[in-house]
């Protein structure tokens, strides 16, 4: 099995078969072992204030928590050795959100957005990441620091 | 104005003006100056599993969230003298989370969901809530912490 | 070997093997598998306000650190069967804290402190506890979160 | 009264006022409205794990809640008109740490330890710094995150 054949897998399983993310529309930009991008469209849906165009807190955890939990899952099969990967599906099903910090910045405004993670901390039962969202222009709304379970 | 009319608008913008909030379904149980409680239905829109019916750290995140937010604007209500009460709206529209921590303990399993928040720190500038998240057993299965904004 | 015993050991290590924890002049109240409680003593050295005689946050955070590590290790105690005891030393080598946080709601008086730890969260690998400290007269001064490697 | 010598005040009160303080034996490193870095030494009174010589935890928690705090109190002085200067005082004697996250990812280990801060959000309530520990060596022992109150 080839391990870029698997991160596509994974990619396409957190963007089309997990029913939450398809409602809110990522998009995968990048997914290697060391960086995770995703992009997030605008929806109405995403409002969180009545007065204000804005995304809900909500909707900006949950995609920082995709970001960080991607990079979780790439970290996993980074680090198994070929006669191993087998046991890829196994270990994603165990993988989970130990626990997520978000901090918000501003106002979540604008036409799309991206959530980004790195990996600080590559442990093999856990793993730390870092997460940053962004809108279009650049300017930075919200970041994060997730520990996932991976082992 | 009274206050408990001012709580029951409050209550009201949460569940039907925010359209993220609409798309969760939620329903207020509880709102008072010392605590707040939702309910959240469950849909199929919020799982994050694709193998098992559990839902999505994001959607965990984003109820502990709204009901940590509802009970930091009760706080602003409870707080206010009679004669300040005509700055409640100003006020709730610079309400807004600085910063949550979320909790996972279990799979998120159940036919509904409760929320509920209690109030750590109370301060004029800045309040601190702790939430939890059970099911309609009384298994719970997150908790969080959360720093709002209210003055 | 007996699991009293062991708990009793492990105490001890905590309270006179730990350097900063003699610095700290903590003392052992209550440690079972499901709570631990231990006693801080004021001491000058530990006054973070040169105007105010409070405690400085960096001890605050080290002694929830402290009683939230203590159960963890209990808590590894608690789970082995009888026969892997002789396992407890390197596990306990390999015990660590994963992340903290530490929320302050008051400022730090008193004339002693009593932190004290649950267990929210009991898995293989990892552990959650939830910390509190008070001062003699049952005022709670801070809380915390905290996620543990334990196996 | 000078922006620049309010600041080496405030530097000095860290380092020499806090008894906290002066037992890690922090030095300032630099200290400006962007950035603060704080040099400490090693000390065998740190030690907190008794078969290895690295520090405890709780060292770790303080030395990054203390860069942070020290960011958020420079920040305070630079935002201030210069005729509100005299007001300094009054608000640092406010200025307080709400909450920080502490992640731990390497054991403690090294000759001397450089913490630094940056701020990510400035407000006029509260300020958020993203904290990090490396050893002299450049190795990154821990990051944090803080929220304080400022206004």
């Amino acid at each position: 099995m080839d391990k870029t054949l698997l991160l596509n897998q994974v990619g396409n399983i957190f963007v089309e078969k997990m029913p939450f993310n398809r409602f809110l529309g990522i998009s995968i930009q990048t997914l290697s072992a060391e960086k995770a991008q995703i992009q997030l469209p605008w929806k109405d849906d995403f409002i969180g204030n009545p007065t204000q165009k804005i995304l809900h807190g909500g909707v900006i955890s949950a995609v920082l928590d995709n970001v960080g939990g991607l990079l979780a899952a790439a970290s996993i099969i980074a680090k198994l050795p070929e006669e191993e990967l087998h046991s890829v599906p196994n270990k994603l099903a165990t993988l989970g959100t130990i626990d997520i910090r978000t901090d918000f910045l501003r106002p979540g405004r604008g036409e799309y957005f991206i959530a980004s993670a790195t990996l600080i901390r590559s442990g093999n039962k856990v793993c730390v990441c870092r997460m940053e969202l962004h809108n279009e222009q650049g300017i930075q709304l919200a970041f994060g620091t997730g520990t996932y379970l991976v082992g």
